[in-house]
Formats: C-alpha cells, structure tokens, sequence
C-alpha cells in the first residue's frame, strides 16, 4: 500500500513501546512531511546516542561524556543501601520522591515468568558481584538491597529471581510496599504513592 | 537530569503526534537499550527516506521509485472527481472503503482559523491550479471536487478557506456527509461510516 522505505520505517516504529500500527503509520508520514532539517536532527541524535552514551560502571546509568560513575554513586555519603529497578526512568522517579538516600542498580529489564532466554535480559550476575564485592567497584559494603522492580507479573517473577541469586549473603533484602497501584508499572507512579512505598518497604 | 544526547533525542519524539513527555522518554531509552543494529537500521531507513521517497506530481502521494504518477493518477477510466484530503493516510481510508473511484489530491495538512502562517502550509494554489488546467497534468477535466478534509475545527477552516479559493469555477462543490463522528479524523472512521459519509455527500 505504502512506498518500501515507508513500510520500513513503520515496522521499526512498530516495535517502539505502547505504538501501534495506526501510530507507527502517523509516525512515519510525520517524518515524511517534516524538513529535511528534522530528519537530519534525528539521524545526528541516533549517532550521538550510539557513540557517545555511556553507562555508569556500577550502576549502569546513561552518562553523557566518558566518566566512569554517575552522580548518585560518586555521592560517597549516601546510605549503605542498594535500590534494584528495572529502568533508568525507574531511577529517575525514586529520586524525584526525595525519599530515598541510598544508591541504585539498574537490571536493564524484567523476566517473563515463561521465558527462559529472558533471564540473560537482566543483569542478574552483575548485580550479584556489586552486593557480594563492593570494594572491586570501591563502592561501600551494601547493608539492604531493595528490590524495586514493578508491581506487575514480569517484575514479581524477577523480584522472586533475584532473591534467589542473593540468598545467603548478609545482605537484608526487602520490597517495595505494596502501596503501588498493582498491574500499574512504576515509571507512571505519583511521588506520593512512590514516598509511601519506599517508607512501607518490608 | 538525563544525557544530553537523550534530551535531544526526546525533544524531536515530542514533535511527532500524540506523543507526550513520559512516551517520548520511553522512544529514547527504547532505543538507548535497543541494539546497534536497530539504530542503525533507523538511520539507515531515515536517509532512503530522504532520499529515495518521491511524491505524484499530480496528487502528492508519495511514490518509491522516480515514477510521475501514482497508480490512481494513471487510471484514466476513473470518474472525473477529485477528492481533497488532508493527509495520504485519508486517501488510503477512503481507497480501502472501494465506494469511491475518483482522483485524489492531498493538502499535506489543515489550516487552524487562528494561524495565518497556516495558508501556507496547504497546497492550495497547487490544487486550484489542477482543477482550473487539468491538461497541463494531462489529466480528464474535473467535474467534481469533494473537500474531504476532517470534520474537526481545523478541518472545516480548511474546506472553508478551499472553498473561497475555488470559487467561480464551473465545478461542482461538495463535502462528505456529516455521518462522521465530528471531533473524531478521517483516519480512524472505520470503512461503513466512511463508505456512507460517501454516498450521503452534498
């Protein structure tokens, strides 16, 4: 129906979260009629966010220039305590609630319940040599590992994973209340509800 | 309170429509998370977009290969009619709805009654100049045009405007029925109502 490049670019819009063919179809005739000028902003920005991105070496943030810790885990009197999330976006709206002094670790994703492959989505291993070595990554020795992975199916499942991975170390693991909406994802959270979570943890 | 990079990257989803600020920082890190390949593959779709999308040099549909003509233009034992839409999305609504067998000409957009600038972002002047000298396209002389621009506001400054625009001609005038949900677009009508919205035209 469409010219090739047109169905192309709706397919990869198609696999854009929460999008639709209807969207993925809006998307690509919006970028069809906009200036040139747009789509070369887009192409530049794709190859910034490919060269020049990096992830914080402990908690796997996005940082701009090469530097190896971000803001959080340069903070050396932050509190003994390691929150889990599932996104970078997760970590943003934890720190907005201002509720939470301790540093963060970022799993890159959940685990389906059903799918087996999911589990090298995560960076089960990864987090499990930050609890067990913090001095390798001459970070603090963690007390509490919080793990706040969403309020939905895939998250329990990883939540249940991971205290798995974690069991029998000293290390206290706890969850987030359950004062989250549930079936809701945690980057949609109000602050309130998000602050009465994280006070609620058990 | 994110990369430079991903700010910009979600400054260019907040043009695209329908997106807001959480949707356009879920594109970005989709893509932040996503692999080289899908990127480059993005890129790569965004430069033969540029590059190899061409429009119908009678109705503005767009076109994969340097033909002239769309597939509909070529037709030439279509009815003398010309439908005016807003967007190539609408034309392929109405195609699929298999009740019209007329031409085709796309706005590439709508006119808002408040923005003046708005005039020019139509082709006004280009279909004006179709419907008064359809030899110069080698095209049938049209008896009919049929404004099917959205029954929104803009939509109907639109159809307004055009009207004004191809007044004193000899062709006849007409817009689609209002059996459209008015507020709704002509892209999301499902093909009943459309089909009727056709044949209750005046």
């Amino acid at each position: 129906m469409y010219p090739k490049p047109i169905q192309n670019l709706i397919s990869i819009f198609l696999r854009f979260p929460t999008v639709g063919r209807k969207t993925a179809t809006r998307f690509a005739f919006h970028l069809l009629n906009s200036d040139p000028e747009e789509i070369d902003r887009l192409i530049n920005e794709l190859h910034t966010l490919k060269s020049s991105v990096h992830t914080c070496s402990f908690c796997y943030r996005s940082l701009e220039k090469e530097k190896d810790l971000c803001s959080v885990c340069e903070d050396k009197s932050r509190e003994p305590i390691l929150a889990v999330v599932e996104r970078e976006t997760d970590l943003i709206s934890i720190e907005k609630t201002k509720e939470y002094k301790g540093y963060y670790f970022i799993l890159g994703g959940n685990i389906s319940p059903l799918k087996k492959d999911d589990l090298k989505k995560i960076r089960a291993k990864e987090l499990k040599s930050r609890v067990e070595n913090p001095k390798k990554y001459e970070m603090k020795k963690i007390k509490e590992v919080i793990l706040a992975t969403n309020p939905t199916t895939e998250g329990e499942a990883t939540a249940l994973f991971l205290e798995r991975v974690l069991e029998g170390g000293s290390v206290k693991i706890t969850k987030l209340a359950k004062g989250l909406p549930v079936g809701g994802e945690l980057e949609y959270a109000d602050e309130d509800t998000l602050s009465s979570a994280l006070r609620g943890r058990k």
